[in-house]
């Protein structure tokens, strides 16, 4: 039974990977600020509540950290700022939480407890712009956006912790990933998840024209899966990108929530809209990686095509409606 | 004449910069903080102190940025927290200096000038550990201590406020720099000065052994030319890499420190020890770059050699040994 820490474990992956621990008998402590409008959902651990301990807490505060690391095994960093555009209409809170944040919860960790590994949610935002396809861990990076710069100071961060001061460390970048427990209030943090909102709204999905730019989307309980098996010895001072290995275009993807909408009986529908001014700048083109490396370090592959990940998705979200789509 | 703004003016680069800018008639104002133990030093502008207006006042400040970016033809920005070693021992002073303070220059600009052109000091230590040589602009960036990581973002951010904010921004990586004006009090923010240093203080000079590890040295008035071709649009969103061409190993690096000292009368000697052992794990082995790009761009290359750089800073330090050899 291993003691293990998520932060921003009241969030979308934070959570579904408590769900995980739970059920195979660790003891988790989960450490969210439940900021809004951000991911936290307390309905996203009800299921578990009465397993978990919850501290309501900020990885920005040292004395927040340092109770919430002491005595643990292993440390999944979820916490974060996870909204491209509101990096770049607000880049202090950005830096605040995914610099100072990362590093205020590293510190503790040198302080109280550097046995812990620790596992950092990293994100294929800190690559930016492809120059090759598929990307994998030696693809240079230069994020479009600020939340993609001070992810990847993030990262480094914990990687430089390692080799400086012997902590376990490393980063999964994980890559569009999608389905139960997200936050669904609005539509900033992942495209999949407010394309099923908006279906649920019965509002039309807007696909910028002409959506052939080709994506991962990696549902949530493989993303969980490979951060479980990454509390490993092999994955420390590492970088391993996540992905769905089945590239597929914006519209197509689409269509794909749409038909899953059509099962649930909703009338789910897509139009071509032309690109807003404000994410022209920051949008990246065609990005799909090479998870080969994880592969090749865990066995891990992803097991949920994209139908039966949306099928899945929709039925959470149809039976909890009230605690998710407002 | 061009208004120019130099960030850190008072320091290193900064200050050479500004005898450049003034003696082509250019208005030069500086902003320095003037920080103890930092770069900054007033005799670095005696020459030209009534020809320079001095802003006493930090990028981390957003009152001084505005008075000093405002009706700015060009802002090269130099100022920075320059010490490897410091920014592991004070990670938060570095975060704050370097990745705050140039997010506040660059809204700063965004605000009330966004038509400055804006070039970034950055430095060969956001690459960090090289896997192929000679590194070239495409080496992908693994920074091994939080000045490397927050020079990265600092960088990163310039580049952003280029393709979203339409600003021109570029940045010059710069590489192992000496001359004169180098803050010489303390041996934390260059190597080859701090060996100078020790010559002027008839102390041995102590190469780690066996200090075959190889770099580029650049000689100030060689950087201080590429900033200055750098003020052009062939330069906007762009990143360049300075260097030598001409590698040189530690050991050689030093024997010419000491050959130099020799021709100006002192008693300079070096010596081998090993590793101690909190260097060991940000050391990055042989780094030697090609700069190919910017010569190709702008038709720029190194001019002078590495004995001719070395007696050129002895003979500066000589003259005004009080004001820089403590």
């Amino acid at each position: 039974m291993a003691r293990v820490l998520i932060t921003g474990g009241l969030g979308f992956i934070g959570s579904n990977l408590a769900q995980a621990l739970v059920a195979r008998g660790d003891q988790v402590t989960i450490l969210d600020a439940m900021i809004e409008p951000m991911g936290f959902n307390l309905a996203n651990i009800e299921e578990i509540r009465d397993s978990v301990r919850l501290l309501v807490g900020d990885i920005r505060n040292p004395d927040d950290c340092m109770e919430a690391v002491m005595d643990q095994d292993t440390i999944y960093n979820c916490a974060g700022q996870v909204s491209h555009i509101d990096s770049m209409t607000d880049p202090w809170t950005d830096i605040d939480i995914n610099i100072r944040g990362n590093l205020t919860l590293l510190e503790a960790c040198r302080k109280v407890n550097d046995r812990a590994r620790i596992i950092y949610a990293g994100t294929r935002g800190q690559i930016g712009k492809v120059v090759r396809q598929p990307c994998d861990e030696t693809h240079p990076d230069s994020p479009t956006d600020i939340y993609g710069v001070d992810k990847w100071a993030g990262e480094k961060y914990h990687l430089i912790y390692h080799t400086s001061h012997g902590m376990k460390t490393c980063s999964l970048r994980i890559n569009n990933c999608y389905g139960p427990r997200h936050q669904m209030k609005h539509g900033k943090y992942g495209i999949m998840n407010y394309f099923v909102r908006l279906v649920f709204l019965d509002q039309p999905i807007k696909v910028f024209s002409p959506g052939t730019q080709l994506r991962d989307y990696n549902y949530v309980d493989d993303v969980v899966q490979a951060m479980l098996l990454a509390n490993s010895g092999k994955a420390d001072g590492e970088i391993f990108l996540l992905g769905s290995g089945q590239p597929i275009s914006l519209a197509d993807m689409a269509a794909a929530v749409v038909a899953a909408g059509k099962e649930f009986g909703f009338n789910a529908r897509f139009e071509m809209v032309p690109w807003p001014v404000e994410r022209k700048s920051i949008e990246v083109g065609d990005f799909f990686v090479s998870f080969e490396k994880f592969t090749r370090t865990f066995g891990w592959k992803p097991s949920t095509p994209l139908p039966e990940g949306l099928r899945k998705t929709f039925q959470f979200y149809q039976e909890r409606r009230d605690k998710y789509i407002v």
